[in-house]
């Protein structure tokens, strides 16, 4: 925590609008949070490498080289986090979500899982290390103002 | 400690005005203090789960629930904290109170343990973990005001 | 781990035969498991700073004499444990027993509770923070038994 | 390292015969290697809560007390590693492979993944964290022979 | 470092202005530094513990609960410090100097240690932990001004 | 991170003018983030020593003062920082900032390297550990750039 | 812990008895412990930067060569114990005595401190950073033995 | 340590015979002391990346390949040894010798360095960061014997 905000990182699908709803409601509830997260522009992100250090043209060097460079924003905002979200949507394999989890699990950063009950048995692990498994974006926002002020919605 | 304020997190009994006298008398006293503390309104802490993530029928993953929320907010500021203040009271088991203790001992947070004699021998090992061992809420004052001011009462 | 043998700490009620339970039921299943526990001679206990160190007259500095003598013994194994056993029973406040269970959690042991349903509201933030809560013993022996060989019984 | 011996654990897939052909090619090659492992028996790993704890009819709970008894192995065991091997297959979702390798990764465990090229941009966060990606079972024992012995294929 | 400010922990002798030196000096060159150090009037810090907690009458125990009450103070301030200064008189036995300075070691902070050249073998743990040995308070002051600001007197 | 300032510290060469360039181009980019770095008058750092704790005539101590009191300076710096720039030119030996690396790789700060590519194969070693390699200033100013704001050049 | 022995380190005094009348009565009571300590002949000490590394003229340095030499020793063996007994005499200042508390406290070692009572007051940090204040090396060997086997003498 | 076996890893210059010279000093000596090494057959350490997981043609990423294989046998052993030893020859770059120097001072692993005088001034901050400077391997063996048994050569 910096002084009396906390710092929420949002790992996990970048397709949808779930940051967006987070954000906006813990607006509206003024709670004293600041909230990171990895790019979420997919493109700007499989260009991380390229688009800084130089062309690169085997996918899996180009890809590595991108990896790095967002690692470098990921680790260290998720060592920063007071709280880490980890979002789950129905696409994609997501493996830098649970990668998101079993890093901050280590840390010990306490872990709120967000995502359907149809992925539940897949997640379990996930889950498991988690504090919290929400279902929408508004129940994270819930746990946020109680765990922040004490009050439930 | 966030500059020249120091956290102070208020852990154990929630039946009773001790918190709000710590603060009082260190506000009185003009430190540089910043209090913590877990939700001390029992009927809100108890449904901290099932008021954000939904219903669940059995007491046992209710409770499970409801820690998980509550673990996300005290093991935080607990972390953050420069010093923990145990206090137990003469109703209930307190074990959380306990495992707070333990859990800031294993962190190398100096401990400030509150509570009447007639509990000292069953609060030994938490006693000896602590540096402190206060009777009365003002005590409690009277260390932080030395600890930060050098000021005996 | 040490090698190829676990080492599981059994922490907490001392008036009981849960330990011997345990122990003769990983023996049976022929676990490589070693355990480990706090002075369970409850006499012992209580005289361990005035048995070694000299006579004390005023009780709260004998019972910080011997509590600071056990906590040699009981953190050091706690530290070298792979496991942490943490039982509660239905009689007297247990609180070390906490205490044990909030110091393994910050060190990242994985804990198994062990209590009747009875206690569970009044636990649920040790049982939060535990990766299993077992019943009986020989529950403790199948999850070890599971853990170590991946044999359910 | 215990001593002169390695201890490698190999984390993932569990739906093909990658273990047992690196563990042969260790034993081929002589190395002073011990192998761990999660519970590789489908049934079993799910089963890991109500096999050892007693019932539970809802899934998510069901599948959270497995969860938590595999814990106690996986994450003793990682913990335990000196190098961590995560292999991913081309069936299922393998979320806990991906949550094991952020574990690894913030502990600083040596990583090792194990996968098809296809599976390549999927990976890459995870790739990036790993000191070698290598494409067969064969490689990875290459690759151990190599690091303990010092010796190419 | 609290951002751009630098903290300096004064430990050690209480009987002389070597501190208001420093602190002086450091006033003079416009270094952006905060010092913190035990609580230097020597009745109140003997007092510590009878001051807040209550009259004892043993002295050993009067000691243990005064140097309780002065822990939670100088570990906490030596944690936060990021350089911590160690003076040692030609009086006195000035073992909490030498405890801080391990202590400090421990946590990897660097050491300044301050002392008349006589002292130097029977300082030379201490000072070998250190990574400077200043002879006045004044050479103390040279060494924070180039270390924060880079430039020599 | 303090807040939402990024720490960067920028370890290497003294002889040309990276650190400014890459300075210059935060700055333009509008950038939060601060930059620290070693003592880069390169006549000042040799006599860091002498010139604050007095005269040595034999030069393996004169530098051993030095080192000790720049050491002060750059383990602090490099503890605090959130990012390690690491610049190799082609003069000199600079095991100095080979050293760098791996204290901030041990630490597990993110490392970005900065140096042509002819000396790519004697520095593959501490460009493994690193997450970028860059071969300009400017790169290194884009990784920054994407890094903090997720916006590519 | 190795298995089931207990590393101890005897840190400080090094003209009297006390070491080996521990090491007898441990031995005695057949205690599966193994006993470190630092180098106790005291000219072997003093020379063990120029016996082994070459002459040196001036005191200083000679100073600081043999007390890098030593603390490769001593706080290699330090990290390596389960209990730091640490021994005051009434000759000599000691300093390295009180240092080496200082280090295992902040490395969260159990201490036992060993020394009369009248330098109580003047080691009341110390002794309040240990788990236990024995008079005699008999009492150290029976706070062992009570520590390892649960018995009292 | 293992056990009454000290860890004493080799890390450096690979084309002269200073490893040999150290083992048969230490063999001749009796000392309980295993070592380790990274991989010293040039040849193959270049090869580390290709010869096991397969061709690259790039020669950056050839190296990449290399160091990641070669950084799980280095950091694993520079993490389990007791103390580090580091070679720097007149020939080659060696900044892997210096950044293997930083890794095992920010992990707080004693280290040795060896070299010649002329070197000094290019590794004053190695040197600093060392408890001993060596000039010959002999050397290196009478600070082992020393720091192992306490006697002088």
């Amino acid at each position: 925590m910096s002084d009396e905000s906390w710092r929420v990182y949002l790992s996990g699908e970048i397709h949808s609008d779930w940051r967006e709803r987070i954000e906006a409601g813990a607006r509206e509830a003024g709670l004293p949070v600041s909230f990171s997260a990895p790019v979420t522009d997919h493109a700007a992100s499989d260009a991380a490498g390229t688009g800084t250090l130089g062309d690169e043209s085997v996918p899996f060097w180009r890809d590595h080289m991108g990896a790095g460079v967002n690692a470098i924003r990921t680790q260290t905002l998720i060592r920063a986090a007071d709280i880490v979200v980890v979002r789950f949507g129905d696409k994609y394999r997501q493996w830098n979500a649970a990668f998101d989890a079993g890093f901050a699990a280590a840390l010990d950063k306490p872990i709120i899982t967000l995502h359907d009950s149809e992925l539940d048995h897949a997640l379990k692990e996930v889950d498991r290390a988690a504090q919290a498994t929400a279902r929408t974006a508004e129940q994270v926002v819930d746990v946020l103002r109680y765990v922040i002020t004490g009050k439930l919605p």
